[in-house]
């Protein structure tokens, strides 16, 4: 049997150490002590504000807390599982430094709040990390952008060449989703930071304190507007989730374009050796292990959505201990997150170099200038359905006969249609069909040398 | 084998007919045929008045579609599923009413911006109607709140008696959910009402469309910045999952509380004809099978989620086929959510009666008290955490002789502790509790009268 | 107000229209039509069996079933919204064709465990039917594979060249995985085939009814021993899904390489005209829009998967209407997973067809036979690190020279380690580098053979 | 920058540290160490067996390795970050120990089939771990049943009364339900005990390995037939934990009841102290931490299985890093099952006592035997849908007449109906309810003793 617990008389013996075991969380919430005296601090300071407790006790108790973060960063403080969890870790300690003052800290308070606050203020300095690192990875991917403007590379739909591409502007692809992704944390932080700290254990408190205040010192937005949802809410880790899901969705993207073009097939991009691994058996190997574990921790990040979503599906108000299971699932994809940005980050900004010479001979060897053909006509007059059924069939012969479109003769393009002149061949050269697409948002070098400038600068905003 | 299909004379042989059948989405996608048509006549408009069409063509078009609609509408139009998709479907429909202009609609447009602009038309749509329906659920809770100010609920954790709660209180919790949700749901907006159309195949197109002009006619925000992003973002369609996920986890809930409430052990509620089913075997039964249904449709709420995920996950840029499977999720993602909340407010507004004698019965009879002689001695200068000790010991006391606190004397009282006096009595009294619980966010009834106001006031606003 | 339902007069008003709407299972459940009028077939004989109703009456209610079976098969049964279910709809037809007996049906039985035996049944039989279409790909796979044991393939491990495979190799890894599902699907269906009709509403019946001789007649292995358990175990559901789950991994697998392989950069395999498609602007486009949307199907499932087990969390037993969400999922399932697997099949048997020249290119042309000079030292007794690391550098130094390794000279060769003799080249040659790995399982021709003949075995039996 | 790796010296430059980092599976694949020990032996074993190295040099691995098993448990080897992963930390030591003999341990072996070999046997034992503590809890459960055969409980469908039951009956549906999950682990076990070891990198070897051989040291059924599926098969593990969510499921029900149970309105249990816990500020409270709990995990182990079902998507053959990420989630699916399991074992075991007063008090003050009314017309003749429908409308006079059905007089049953007789009061005994469902599976004593009797027999098998 384990030592009696700090909860009431009412009980007469102790937990099953088993158990005590199964409850405890101190071996996971340990990650929020500094978090959990953050509040503790601005609870206190308001208790004295409010005259709850004496000015000298807030200052006591502000001075105790402060020296148990110290030592809980020299080493010195590390609860054990008879702690059960961070919570009482803390107030135990800090009752040793303090006596009796000690046991005022937890007027107005209950463990519910005050790991609802523990929580937010955790994820919010997350969220600025990880928006940090989607900055960082912006400035990479805008970097290359910028020196491969006119570096051409095949465009694909279906995994089959479809138009050729700026590199610049398939890499900006990925800036926008990053872009979406750091503003829709922006959005979910306005729903993570909103103080819990107040609502008591459900109903809110007999004292008359000041939730404002606790808020204000802790840099929320604003007190939760109802204490029974203020201490069963967990919308804003579900949100979370969701934006770190739809960041591995994006990585993992990226990722598999990197497994396939560093692929024997593709080589469109060399993996340098310091963003690589080899095999155990086979001494030839260089593998894209970065890309790939990337994706593989998609399924990670996707698992705990789904566990989190599930741990509150038909919870009856207010608090359960369900909750509980909450942490681990949020503090992995927290870290998942971190380090599958970084890990891109570094590995495109110094584990790839892309090889110009296959990628401009890759654009040069296919029929992805077809769509130019058909646009050439329609723009002479020719009905888009027409021309396009049109050069269907010259595609069709030329496949045939092991040509391609630049190799037809101008009898031949006008054998096919009329309306077919000299400039044919100006206008199927790949370095024109992509400097034709200069609509908004096209990948003609115009509009891709606008795009850069303009999300070079929009990195020196925050989200 | 099945009759040609629309797409280029490269072809030779036609689909086998149960591939055609596996690829066709028509039998879903007809679901987005006015948003087709809305993005149709967008796109002619902004032909014609950048004069890549006359503008003669460009009535001929809008005329047509107009027309197809109007067919659709009268069930005259009803595409099989040898047009492949609603998209072809409404072209060919529109060539045969027009000829050889119909032929130009698809100039400087491929299906992938086309059906990415559809389905944010069509999300759009939804999400308002969806936010209609959340503030409509809001009215009906904020009625049955206004009326339910002093009438006292228990409050529970851990599905324990914990503190008594004004029922107002407990029913403004789902306010604010669900005010979340709409909040939500405007932020899922802003990344929904963004106009893919002009990005063409992938890479824009060689034609001076104008993509902000047509983005204006169909009320879109602005413009993809992105060809590439633009045909092959579903981000909007997940965050919306997301947030549709949440709804549902919020619905859960209530439904769970209402299931409880209304079984033989609770008895809070009562549950009328109207909304309750019998048993095909038990006579007596009357089941409330109205959240049972909402509490199970959670599950698969959350599973689209989940596969809307899976399907993008290390998918290479830009279109993939894959992404057609994204519709019958959105879709009755959609469908159920539109039907629970309807169903929940139905349910609210008129399926239940809140048994107000079984209530004040519940709680006058349990420990729901004991904090508050904790609170009591602690606000008399006895430390928190000596005071709830103490209390712990009078409950099991209580308990073994079969007594509730307000049965103690004033002896007994001032036995365990000196600092009690005669107004222990009324502090107790279980209005008196929930009253007392009057700091912001609480249950005391000022407080509560206060955010049943502030949330009906918000009820004019949009989300 | 709908018509009132069939329940008892307990109930005073009817039905909320919409509430009824939000009720009826009759859109989807009519799907279990032909089960639920065996599974009334096989109650009525039980009845007639045990005495409980007259051998006469017996005989009535099966001819009354055999004739709504024939009516709906006709056309002519159609019920409406307004039955609620499929069982009441039957139910109500069959006491319109045979009076007063037809109300004797539902004797000694609920709809809780009557819909739990036409799940049953449903299942038992798409499990067959999914078994058989795995059978027939698997003969596909197998076709191609012996005609093509000596084609040589390049093998993978991360995307990268590994080692070169027979294709026929290859191949039967996918047959080894569908194996796997048939037989898995075989020990699902033991959890499937068990009768959970006579457990009445939850607690089994006051008749003498004779669960057995049910089973039996409907073929199952034995009726369900606890009767709480047989009305709310849907185990069996979610178990399939899982086991359909899998389905789709592996499938999805083998659709990524297809898409792969069909690419211009591949191009290890042609897809034909009756398995692909086109796109609506780029008239040179064939997609492999078949294996992409297998691949995307995958999300779909998964998503059933997970929306079933979130629906069995934490309901209490037994019989809860959450259980009704459980059809569509289960039914989405079964059709998603029998038009995938047939897809795929028909693609692998008429849709694409392998290149051998560019096949044999490959192998030819990378430094996948590395691993067979470290083979080729360790068997000489260079310790197998030693000789890895080696082979490490050689291929380094070929990189930077442009070579390959058949291309070094026999002095090359013992400058690096004297060990080295004429039959490197033969020791590295691609045909000798497959046909060496003649290891239980492996490459080796003898042994691709010896499976291609063992899986073609297996063929005839069931799985 | 790190040490260099263990990999050719194909590489010039060493990993980033940060690379490293993310790379490394050291940090939770030491959980392998005894398992990868085990595959080394019996490797090294049939390396030598078959010749292809020396018994001499067999004999100094398998000493060497023994070794490392013993340092590891006595704590003395402890590899750190810079070995990367489990595999190389434990050869690496080996050729500290045993010089140029170690590195021959990996001659013929990958570490794709080496850590598909160290997984498989990991889960094998772990599996049988969960099966010995699913019996554990089964045994716990009869041994409640068989104490409780006649004592009664309301038994619920959509959580409203519906007929009472055997409280043995209730518990015996657990022990069904975990049977069945006992049962689908053995047949997982099937897929579970096959050998990768020999599969090589992906191809099988060069070498003349014996695998059957080294799959017999290791218990397992049988090698792998294809190397590729041996290197990249992971559905054992998704099959894992497919039945690892289905045992939370169940957990998650029982969970689910005893907190209903042991709230204030139910108060069909005690909470012992020694499994429930207090509330940090409320004194009177004592909360059903361990149920709850157990619902919430069950959200984290649905969540595993989608991380590891979403890992497996759309890969290509062979094995690819992405598969490194499987272990955590299948790890922790072990862990919290294990945990879970043998929570709820010592929570009914010894944390909660059932009240008989309040069970019998329960069934004796509701409707829940209409249905016997009902039936007891049905026997008499009345065809039971009427029957039913008279039923209903008794139940609801009597409700509101304040009455129960046993304080109806017998001229009031015969008003109603001239078939009821004195016997009706006898019929609707709660008890003579319970005992009358005679049929097999039902709760009728009979039946329940036969069940719990049967159930203890099969407690002696395995699974």
């Amino acid at each position: 049997m384990t030592e009696k617990k700090t909860w009431s008389d009412r009980f007469e013996t102790s937990l099953h150490p088993a158990i005590a075991e199964f409850n405890a969380s101190i071996g996971f919430d340990i990650e929020l002590i500094e978090y959990d005296i953050a509040g503790s601090i601005a609870h206190a300071q308001m208790l004295a504000h409010t005259g709850i407790i004496s000015a000298e006790e807030g200052e006591q108790l502000v001075r105790g807390l402060q020296q148990i973060l110290q030592e809980y960063q020299r080493g010195e403080f590390q609860p054990t599982i008879d702690a059960e969890d961070v919570h009482f870790a803390v107030e135990r300690r800090l009752t040793e430094l303090t006596g009796d003052v000690g046991k005022k800290l937890h007027t107005a308070r209950s463990r519910n709040d005050q790991v609802g606050t523990d929580t937010r203020l955790y994820l919010r300095d997350k969220i600025g990390d990880i928006q940090a690192r989607l900055r960082e990875f912006q400035r990479v991917l805008i970097n290359i952008a910028s020196e491969n403007i006119e570096t051409l590379i095949p465009g694909y739909t279906h995994l089959q060449r479809a138009q050729p591409l700026s590199l610049a502007h398939h890499l900006l692809a990925y800036v926008e989703m990053t872009q979406r992704d750091g503003e829709r944390l922006a959005d979910v932080c306005k729903r993570v930071n909103i103080s819990p700290l107040g609502s008591g254990a459900l109903a809110g408190t007999t004292f008359p304190i000041d939730r404002h205040y606790s808020a204000k010192l802790l840099g929320f937005d604003r007190p939760y507007a109802n204490s029974l949802d203020g201490v069963s809410d967990r919308d804003f880790a579900i949100e979370f989730a969701c934006s770190a899901s739809l960041i591995m969705v994006h990585l993992s993207r990226l990722a598999e374009e990197i497994i396939l073009w560093s692929s024997e097939e593709f080589r469109f991009v060399i993996l340098k050796d310091s963003c690589a691994t080899g095999s155990s058996i086979m001494p030839q190997k260089k593998n894209p292990d970065v890309p790939e574990l990337v994706r593989g921790k998609t399924g990670r990040v996707f698992g705990h959505l789904q566990g989190l979503l599930v741990l509150m599906k038909g919870l009856p108000l207010a608090y359960n201990k369900d909750l509980q299971d909450d942490k681990e699932a949020l503090f992995d994809t927290v870290k998942t997150v971190q380090a599958c940005v970084q890990a891109m980050t570094i590995l495109m900004e110094e584990g790839i170099g892309f090889r110009r010479d296959r990628l401009q001979n890759a654009v040069e060897s296919d029929f992805s200038n077809a769509t130019d053909v058909a646009d050439y006509l329609a723009a002479k007059g020719v009905p888009f359905r027409e021309a396009y059924n049109l050069v269907g069939k010259v595609v069709k012969t030329s496949l045939a006969g092991g040509k391609l479109l630049k190799d037809l003769t101008l009898e031949e393009w006008q054998a096919l249609h009329p309306a077919f002149a000299e400039d044919i061949y100006e206008a199927i050269a790949p370095r024109q069909v992509v400097a034709a697409r200069n609509s908004y948002g096209g990948t003609g070098f115009t509009r891709v040398k606008e795009a850069v400038d303009s999300a070079r600068d929009r990195l020196d905003s925050s989200f």
